[in-house]
């Protein structure tokens, strides 16, 4: 099926999308902003709750509005293996599929097809790999990239990048580093030559380099030659070693655009996000607040709870006597405890939207902190706290 | 742990409830009304969501208020294998427990004990069994009903009834039915000497008699010689021969008492609703709305559909256009049919909140037809559209 080209190419396109910095911190590089869209204003710094398959697991999205999310993430991967990108297209595009109005950000593929990937192949022309559904061809390229996510019609989509496999070995690092630079070129020039089908996209282009200081420094630098609405980190929750890792992301975070969002892509813990907000990150992902929440693990202040512990079964208190969050409003730690222990799927429902809450409410915190000058003390509580 | 005997003595408690007949079918036994709770009033006919372990299966509070829930069931004996009454108790009894600020009914676990008790012995005194959680022993009796439904607290709770295993055998139901009428003098006994924990609660008496019109009939008159705040019909979901013992409910339900509830329990699709509606029935509860929504069955008018069915691949029609539900309102059958074959464990709660929605809409046609003098005309349309 075709759709209309109703909407104006791409040149155009950047205009629906805007980026306000509203506050700096004078200890750090942390940054207070606005990121317009054309499906609403998320105030930064930001986490975006992951909606895999087109749905953030166990939560519907009257629920992420009242726990405050202004913006999604959903995985290009899996919606194209099912249920495809056109169908998705037909019914109206991610928004409409999804039935959720605000932002919404696909990433590219990229990652899941060297982490997830079934026989997967690469080249310079892309990747070529077998559906684990049914064992049929995939390909996956820059252009492919850019069509499978303009028939989606998320705001903002990713360039499709080359994401090393061990982001300690320098050599296969420099060249899927180079390959993601190489590959970037195509995804913008596509970008610019397609136009939109559901309504303007920002494309954001993703800086790779492992865990070396000097490669993801020039990876910034080398992607910021591109004017784009924004600019991600990726490659960032692979392999083992994730302190140096850390390290280098935060090195490479200031040299991106200073008035562009920036994105870590997949990060991460409290603490994290403190040393990444000080490092001038804006936005964030991550699968751990749903997938913590079905695992019956709740976030509170300094740390994480297993509701299954036997010493909640006559708690009266609620998860986190501090969060204004639907859960921690109407239900005790007991109740909770007890969906946990018979199995209830609210459970994993319940403990989700707290855990999203709770993210939120840091991002909404550090906003505050960065905006009263207060962010550098904020920031060392989360990670003496969180570690 | 003890707690406070605060509240009035059980002879004051039918006080705080109160049935108000508002209208007569004229050509059935049909009626609307409204039945008042310490918790809240109920329009009736009315159906009741089964939160078997104290949760609506996938569906939170929230979501229930929503769709028009005004009462929701527990069930006795899950809870008492866990977390146990007592703990329910300590956490402020069943309505805070499960977040629940409306009307609760718990079941005694008469009918869980005999159809799903392990190793159930049965004699005059009660009915012993063992846990299928840990093999430890529990006693259900009559008086143990009363007391565990007591920490429970549910504005409205059952006596502890036999329920026959074969409806069809004359001998053996003929034995459950007189057992369930001495049982009863027990329940009302122990009711009356015991002080509520948690607030006023209305003890309602059950009818049994299989499948034979006489017992049912000879079962209703005896358990209306208890002056109660209400009257159910049970034993109605067991065995195979669903017509025989729908047709001597039916028989029974207009001999309870007029100006009480009367309340159907177990039952059933949209054409039980219509008929036992017809013998003069004023509330049911059934699991069909969740278990068939976490099995991607929806009920819409004229019958049930499987979201997994291809054929509702690219459908960007809601579930059921007539249907005013946060799932219809917000989403197509495309993404539904999509959540269910990727597995989302959204699928369960957005099909379970609809199939709730369905069958309150349901009740509030048949009440609108019964003030409307239009109720027969509705019925027949009800039975012939579901068989």
């Amino acid at each position: 099926m075709t759709s209309p080209h109703t909407q104006a190419p791409a040149e155009g396109e950047a205009a629906a999308f805007a980026f306000r910095l509203e506050g700096r911190c004078r200890d750090t590089h942390a940054r207070a902003g606005t990121f317009a869209t054309p499906h609403g204003e998320v105030p930064t710094p930001a986490f975006m709750p992951v909606g895999t398959r087109a749905s953030v697991k166990g939560v519907d999205p009257e629920q992420l509005e009242r726990v405050g999310t202004r913006v999604v993430l959903a995985n290009t991967y899996h919606l194209v293996l099912r249920p495809g990108e056109e169908a998705i297209a037909e019914l109206g595009g991610l928004h409409r599929f999804m039935g959720w109005n605000g932002p919404i950000l696909t990433d590219s593929g990229g990652y899941q097809v060297f982490s997830l990937g079934h026989m997967t192949k690469i080249d310079e022309r892309g990747a070529r790999l077998r559906s684990v559904l049914d064992g049929s061809p995939i390909e996956f390229t820059p252009e492919r990239a850019v069509d499978v996510q303009r028939a989606l019609g998320a705001d903002v989509f990713m360039a499709f990048d080359h994401c090393p496999a061990d982001p300690l070995d320098r050599a296969s690092v420099e060249d899927a580093t180079e390959r993601t630079h190489r590959w970037l070129e195509r995804c913008v020039r596509r970008y610019r030559e397609t136009p939109t089908r559901h309504g303007p996209q920002a494309l954001f282009a993703i800086a790779q380099g492992g865990a070396f200081e000097d490669l993801r420094r020039r990876s910034a630098e080398e992607i910021a030659r591109h004017d784009l609405v924004g600019y991600a980190i990726g490659g960032v929750s692979v392999g083992e070693h994730k302190a140096a890792m850390d390290l280098a992301v935060r090195a490479a975070a200031p040299h991106l655009p200073e008035h562009k969002p920036r994105y870590l892509m997949g990060v991460g813990t409290p603490a994290d996000f403190a040393r990444s907000i000080a490092a001038g990150v804006d936005l964030f992902d991550c699968v751990t607040p749903t997938r913590h929440g079905r695992n019956h693990q709740a976030f509170v202040p300094g740390g994480r709870i297993n509701l299954r512990n036997q010493k909640f079964a006559r708690d009266a208190a609620p998860l986190d006597e501090s969060c204004d969050c639907p859960t921690c409003t109407r239900f005790s730690r007991g109740y909770l405890r007890h969906l946990c222990t018979s199995g209830e799927m609210l459970a994993g429902t319940l403990l989700s939207v707290h855990n999203i809450r709770y993210f939120h409410r840091l991002m909404e915190g550090a906003r505050a902190a960065v905006l009263a000058g207060t962010f550098a003390a904020f920031a060392a509580r989360l990670v003496e706290a969180d570690g």
